[in-house]
């Protein structure tokens, strides 16, 4: 049975305070822990009523510590307005990537995005076009926040989250062949563009865009066209969306050929 | 100045109930409030504090009845969790629409969207890419819930928003020239596909996908590819970004001739 000082702990990782003490994050409900367990991320235990399907859990490899709960302690550690049967605990892994990886692939930059719901969403995107890697910047909302965890919907399984000095990171990779995009107003009808295989995708944030540091850096401006152009419409896309839209246009490019 | 009676009607257009009964929404927010001035939605009167600069609303051409309140007061009435310092009541516009626009243009439909900020994100999609009608399902989210209204961030002022039978709907417009196109994990690649200038877009309920009425009425399905098509991925992406995906698609389609 789960202790008084399990309940404390895992409830105490909501706060972001917590989790980077004890380097441990939550992840709710049967599909999300299931996809986590099949990732290389390391489990810790999994809390559970004693009604939860283990079943789907048994079959990883994994050697998982299960611990058994009453609903009423599972409702104290759950994040969620209707708490599934299962909690599961995850250590934060290190963050690091392939020099050599990064340099033949696309990968995307936020550039301090604040919306939990926006994160998980732009994981979800990265999972989708293939894109393995997301550099945030030092000021995007954290990645182990519980709202991000169950808006990945287990995507994070298989895309690498990497907060960084961005500026740094651009600096560190930009060349000839290596270029930089962002979404700009002023940009290049993103239709008619020419897209490469490799680089960084930049997103800024929801309100300010992209920051004063990190827009010098960018060396292909592109735009999303409204339409009919010279219609008024919105003065702009949420940041998710405008990620999906740039991520499509990207791997339809690579799709043709 | 504000009555107890005014206060208490504004705050019980949070329910539905109250909003269908009174044909009254809340909008809050300055830009928001200033787009919505500018569209054809008809304004009941904007609450404000004292401290509220009311020049942009002032050079609106409708006549606006102003009623200022206490900070308290507005507090009250805000669904947000910083309120600003202006709420703006406006009456709830009759549902109608062109035949002859609708079969000469896109319209989305949504079937059974239950996330407000997932409808209001499509609608600043919608408007983006000048689609000028939504149909929505008698189950989809409200349009008037105060988080759709402020997700919207405007765009309602240049889209419309229709609840109706879909079915009946679709069954009345579909024709050899005007096809009913919906996302699918079996359709047509996207971006292979002949897309229409005309025609009905449907997206699906977030965890159901389309239901087995429409199903059968879409005769144009499409695929949003995942990159490269044979690693595993996410199972779905979110409906507002494969919104974006699909029409973007589409007017890139049109960009080109």
């Amino acid at each position: 049975m789960i202790s008084k000082n399990q309940i404390k702990l895992i409830s105490s990782l909501q706060k972001k305070k917590f989790r980077d003490q004890h380097l441990l994050f939550v992840a709710e409900g049967y599909k999300l822990i299931f996809d986590l367990l099949e990732s290389e991320l390391e489990n810790k235990y999994i809390i559970h009523t004693k009604h939860a399907d283990k079943s789907d859990f048994l079959k990883s490899d994994k050697n998982i510590e299960f611990i058994e709960c009453e609903a009423s302690d599972l409702k104290k550690i759950s994040n969620l307005k209707t708490p599934s049967d299962v909690v599961a605990v995850f250590k934060i892994p290190n963050s690091n990537y392939e020099e050599t990886e990064i340099n033949s692939s696309l990968s995307i930059l936020l550039d301090d995005v604040q919306d939990p719901g926006n994160l998980g969403t732009i994981i979800r995107i990265a999972d989708w076009f293939g894109i393995n890697h997301i550099f945030c910047s030092k000021n995007t909302v954290d990645l182990y926040n519980p709202k991000v965890i169950q808006a990945t919907m287990g995507a994070l399984a298989r895309v690498k989250v990497i907060y960084t000095d961005l500026p740094k990171l651009v600096s560190k990779f930009v060349s000839p062949q290596f270029p930089v995009y962002g979404t700009f107003l002023e940009g290049e009808t993103l239709y008619k563009s020419d897209l490469s295989t490799q680089g960084f995708i930049i997103m800024g944030n929801e309100g300010k865009g992209i920051s004063p540091e990190l827009k010098p850096l960018v060396n292909k401006k592109l735009f999303i066209p409204n339409f009919p152009t010279d219609q008024a419409t919105s003065e702009s896309l949420n940041v998710s969306v405008a990620c999906s839209i740039v991520c499509s246009e990207f791997r339809r490019h690579q799709f043709q050929k």
